[in-house]
């Protein structure tokens, strides 16, 4: 098919250029990974899918796995969410911690550090092993059953994690964490050190560009309004202070991760994941951004 | 055709419902308008166009017109324009101060009331009369010759601007207004006075939904990359503080102003505008919102 | 002499009041005090000591110690001190997070939270046992040996003090503190616990009104120098968003907690200490606040 | 006398000095004075008068005129002046716009620019011909018939004032302005162009020394306690970002300008003022920061 020449076209040239970025060296173990792995998969809901390079590489998901954590609170918490989190972007990225003094310890959205940290609030106080439950539930909505965290990663997050313990003690401060902050902070730490392929990113976000059913499982995860609901947060919160440029060269809901990884959705259409470690000085991944904005644009599929 | 049945159905529907909203009162002029007006039109891409109540009374279209100006700035100033004002959210509507200070007088977005007043910057140094271009460049895209200003609401905007006068100083003294600051407001004024119908408003934001050409003329405005990008910035900024609202319940780039309006685009399909003058705290129509969203609901065709 | 006649008759009048104040709830142990205690201890350089109501009996120092904190840490840090925390008062209380954010970690100034969070840190860093060495400090330069901590109100402190968590966590990640957050913790929460009477405050102050050396014991302190930088910070910083009123009501650099202590000092003149608990909306003693204002308007002995 | 003798040597001395500031250059009048001037002189309460160098040729003001604003708006105002601008420090400069956004329009105090905006507006409001009420306000209360403002700087600095003129057109937005803003920003420049020697300045601020009442006339200019507070007020707002390092190094209520002038009172002791053009990057005199520190610790009249 069509699409799968397009995107073949595409990596290869990528994968050619030169990549100003960098790998951040703030996290000891992501430091350590293969600067040079390049990978992307195609999940069309219609038709075969596609990949390229390191596409069954496992690599550390990071703050991708924000929007499966709010995939699930949403679930369990159902509207009350809203209540403890807004959908609103947060502007410039110093402002989470200004916004949370002027906005009484609520969070702008869920996909910001402090948003995914009551969304793992939310998931502590709701079941019983809640690493355990979030793992289960990526592997069932993706139909992966042997997605795992990487202890070595959380361990390693967790030990240079002082702005966020920031971030938790603050919203305690203000009654939005209900469980003691070392059991948030944990799962979260847990949940970023998830590992997945390029394959396996698209198998689990498979739902939202599906309208709430997940193609891996013929399973209804998400109603599709919250389907819905999802992919405007991603869209206008998932990739920080780049949100615009992202939106403008991509068009396509999307979130990316300091592992190097981006997810993006064309809901109705496909899913897409692409893997490359360096990252430009906003934190996302160059030729990852380069793959997306070519496949996109040649394809004619930003939803703008 | 089908849109125009569900359309139809949604607008008396909504039309009989209590409207918990209030015109606001700080420019006099706008709060003489009477209340109970409401209109909806569609001008679909291909079909017929359609129209209920309202539709063809003109009103004034306050900060919708920023994306008319952004479309004429851009146009004139090309990429250029990226280094005088941003595309990202800019968060809570407070920031916009505070924000120029920390980034230099820089304002995040065209469609914030400080990026606005650099496109009229932009427009007053690079088009001999100002006011009288940017309403040839509306009656041109829009076909619709008669577009007119209303000097009286100008008149009266320009009374109680003294926040966009600050805006506007502090942006002088970073050096991002190149022109004496009454000609940036008398522009700003006089576009935000600018009066059309639901009906015009389609015309004139239909090349936004057919990717850069009017349909209303069957000239090209603007790139197809452009008009992607003017979508763009439209959805994670054409609401303020209501943006991730917007998008979640609607799921289509649009724009609103303070006089009731809203115009939505549905890229590839349709470009629908409603007016209700009464206005949720966030300063958006009420019963415009509740429209499009049924409507986008019900026709399936929010972008997410 | 004058100053006795004159302190006793303020006090009584004081006594007799009406007190609009409030006991402060978010410390449990606090809450307990009778609120209806008052006491004043005044001890000139030269001249007889004079003390009245409750001016014996211990109450929590809390706030007040950061001064005695800031002469220990001044004392073994010296001048590099102030690469650590600023001298410059912090304007509003919410600026101390949002302030710690654009200044990279460093404090304003060392008597808001954040900077005494940098003494204690600065503390357990040079000394081996810093609660224990603190204690002996004061007990030092104050002559009274059985001074002590009451660990109950370090305890009920440290179980609500989420916010001074948030704070020594941000500024761990900006690298300004060097010691684990926990021991940090723990000498502040023990450092505000500490108990003195209005006579103790006296004679632990007594060192900045007499250019560093101490009246209780004669020996020196800190430099003549270094104890005029201790009183100016008090006078700029001291009463948080009230440092201006104190200023001008009662002329004298000093420092309030929220135990409802106050000390001032009156260099080359006196010492003098106040004690009632109800507080005023800004967490500053209300009849210690009168009874001051009072006592430097009739001997005329504010430095302004 | 003694003073005398100490304060030519220190002037001397500080004369020979290399000094590492700049004169600014955003007032172009200003940034044409010779920046090798020096001058300094002294008004004792008891003893005789004691010049140096430069001391008898004028130079502008700038902000120093802003205490003399505040002694004639507290003088016609009466308390109703603190309804409309606080008394306390403003944190880092550039919190004036934000905290103008927090705190509705009430500047945090009489020293900074939008502090004094609010006395120029009750000033226009209060005096027929407000520029020509101040100068003789100026003129009589130090004696000296003659002060006068230099039109071309007033000129030269409203033709720059663009932060100026947000300020005050974002208090007038929130109500804080009464008066046009035009008349509002002539009285201000025209205030900071007034030019004094230093010998006039301390004929004009020897009533701040003196209780209230003006040594070169012997009348009263204000009361005990208003003369108090505005002490109080320089000496925790008279230096912008640098209030605290000059309380301890000087340790004297006092306020700079930007055209090298500094002045300083001893309550009742004395007043003493300083002029050298050259700044250091808060905004002060190098050499005018070094006199009064060498004079104030060697005659041991630090206030603490």
């Amino acid at each position: 098919m069509e699409y799968q020449v397009v995107l073949e076209e595409i990596a290869l040239e990528v994968k050619g250029m030169a990549d100003p970025g960098r790998v951040p060296a703030y996290i000891p173990e992501l430091s350590r990974v293969d600067p040079g792995k390049l990978g992307v998969f195609l999940a069309p809901l219609d038709g075969d899918d596609c990949g390229f390079g390191d596409c069954n590489e496992r690599f550390s998901v990071q703050s991708i796995a924000k929007v499966l954590a709010l995939g699930l609170a949403f679930d369990l918490e159902g509207e009350a969410l809203w209540k403890r989190v807004g959908v609103e972007p947060s502007g410039s990225p110093f402002n989470s911690l200004v916004q949370l003094e002027y906005e009484g310890g609520i969070p702008r959205n869920p996909l910001i550090n402090a948003g995914a940290l009551v969304l793992c609030d939310i998931l502590v106080s709701r079941l019983g092993r809640p690493e355990q439950a979030f793992l289960e539930y990526v592997r069932s909505i993706s139909g992966c059953q042997d997605i795992d965290t990487n202890p070595a990663v959380a361990e390693s997050e967790s030990g240079a994690g002082f702005r966020n313990t920031a971030l938790v003690n603050l919203m305690k401060a203000y009654g939005n964490i209900h469980n003691p902050v070392e059991a948030v902070l944990d799962l979260y730490f847990s949940l970023c050190a998830v590992e997945m392929s390029c394959r396996e990113l698209t198998a689990a976000f498979g739902f939202l560009a599906a309208d709430g059913v997940s193609p891996a499982t013929g399973d209804r995860v998400i109603s599709l309004g919250r389907s819905k609901r999802i992919n405007a947060i991603m869209q206008l919160c998932g990739f920080y202070d780049e949100a615009g440029e992202f939106a403008y060269r991509v068009g396509l809901p999307g979130k990316s991760g300091v592992g190097g990884g981006i997810v993006a959705v064309s809901p109705g259409e496909y899913c897409i994941a692409t893997w490359s470690p360096r990252l430009n000085p906003k934190g996302n991944s160059c030729k990852g951004m380069k793959i997306l904005e070519a496949f996109t644009t040649q394809t004619r599929s930003s939803i703008f």
